[in-house]
């Protein structure tokens, strides 16, 4: 099992390729919410995430012989867009699978990259035997979205950081998909401070999972949080199960109004899955009365051109 | 005539009530604009816009004798909110006119902070007549949007933090609708670094102002930056023409298209206003080749249910 130790060592070894993010507040979300709000914005990571800093770590900890050949992985977006620049500091190739409904910008993100896009039917099971076949063509090292002690040291960095740059939390709230920035988190703090999960009620696995004691291994996620739409994995369900406080759900349409709310206030150009952390706070609203709660904004690559919000009428 | 002096006293008055806003960068846009670009995040400020730097210096210049029946003015909406806000500070009732084409979201802010609505028609000639009918009824005291001393000088603060928070700027750059951001950067600039005004083609009151050496007093603005449709303040085209170095013209497309690069690569919800200061720079390139660029992110207060962002093909 990995420890705090393993998250201290990812900091260090993202240190140059890494931004240590800001924390935003703003005084109308916090009336909203009840409580007092800590957004990390990793929104304004490198490549416009977290999965940067696990994608980072991970590529950083091979020799230059592990990765000659290059990495590759499968993602909806934003893993394959930080493994594509992870591995160009590193000078070697990348080869990312990609379902073919993805965010049409996080795509474009891959191939800024130099990332090289492999596109794949939608459903994990394809993703995975394409994977499989990439990974035999090209030798290139596999590096998994999050169910990887180095992926889930590398998303734990950005919870240290959160509870470095603010005193007294009493709370963490991250979204889960995979689980790789969740269980970061519950290492990083280390059973001092509350951690939950926050997922979409239309992508429940980890609700499940986390409730049943077994972990659901496949789903029909019906939800516009693209960046939430894999199953736990393994070693992500085991920390989680041991260490986070609850998964929270929230609808979908809590989850367009928290975007709003963040956009509105903070003038923060987040995509759906960071809004789940909000929605949370405002769904379940008694948990939190009060306290200071520190959330992750996980990503800003939204597709602009297609945006979930109503018109107001005429 | 004033001067420097004048903004600094400004920056001492608001200190308590307005944001020092961060400055942010980016290697994208520096790469596509051939220079070093560095944003004042002024769409952080206070009511979401640079408008609460001139409306509480000139709000808190006051006597609570002079305010004691409120204050009023016009506005398409930032300096609007930002007036009720500065009002709601000194506990007094703003009143604000704003023209039935405004942005809704700009309207509903104004009445979050207090601010009591009073619509009127679009020409400015409507705004200023029902303007002197609500001062004349409620004896509140007017306090202009661009064309005053004490909102120059605030404005001109954006500027202040901009060189103190930047050094070795060549050059720095900021829209130009009635002129109290420009005339206040002239000012704070002091002539030690060139100032630039940006300006929609289809509202090129300033451009034509500045290079014939008569103010335009009227024209038919087209343009999607609802912050910039009215003409240059008096006092304004005194001090840029004295004083700015060019006001550059730019096109709606590259208006929407910088906007675009401002949303992806920093990840800000900035409102069309804002984004002139970057189409500027790419539109006339050679001008700034190399150097490093000061521009202000003026507002975030963009109808994000309204967008002008095309659709991708399918």
């Amino acid at each position: 099992m990995i420890s705090r130790s393993e998250v201290q060592s990812a900091a260090q070894r993202i240190r140059p390729h890494c931004h240590i993010t800001p924390i935003m507040t703003s005084a109308s979300i916090d009336q909203l919410a009840g409580c007092k709000v800590y957004f990390k914005c990793d929104h304004l990571q490198k490549a416009g995430a977290f999965k940067s800093r696990g994608a980072v770590n991970a590529v950083f900890s091979c020799s230059q012989e592990e990765i000659r050949y290059g990495v590759c992985t499968h993602s909806s977006g934003n893993h394959g867009a930080a493994l594509a620049r992870a591995a160009r500091l590193r000078q070697v190739p990348a080869f990312i699978v990609v379902p073919q409904a993805a965010n049409p910008l996080k795509m474009e993100a891959i191939e800024q990259y130099g990332g090289q896009l492999v596109i794949c039917d939608n459903s994990l099971e394809a993703r995975s035997s394409k994977l499989e076949e990439i990974r035999l063509q090209t030798r290139a090292r596999e590096i998994p979205p999050y169910d990887d002690p180095l992926i889930i040291a590398g998303q734990g960095t950005a919870a240290l950081e959160l509870i470095d740059q603010v005193a007294d939390l009493d709370s963490i709230l991250v979204p889960v998909g995979g689980g790789g920035l969740l269980a970061g988190a519950v290492l990083a703090a280390n059973s001092a401070i509350k951690v939950y999960g926050a997922e979409p009620d239309q992508a429940d696995d980890a609700h499940r999972s986390f409730h049943t004691g077994t972990r659901v291994l496949s789903h029909q996620p019906n939800t516009l949080c693209d960046g939430l739409l894999t199953t736990l994995g393994e070693l992500n369900f085991e920390i989680i199960s041991d260490g986070a406080e609850d998964i929270l759900l929230v609808s979908e349409t809590q989850i367009i109004e928290s975007m709003e709310f963040i956009w509105r206030y903070l003038k923060q150009l987040v995509e759906p899955s960071s809004a789940v952390v909000l929605a949370a706070i405002i769904t379940h609203r008694d948990l939190f009365t009060g306290q200071k709660i520190g959330v992750v904004l996980t990503g800003g690559n939204v597709d602009y051109r297609n945006l979930p919000f109503t018109a107001p009428p005429d």
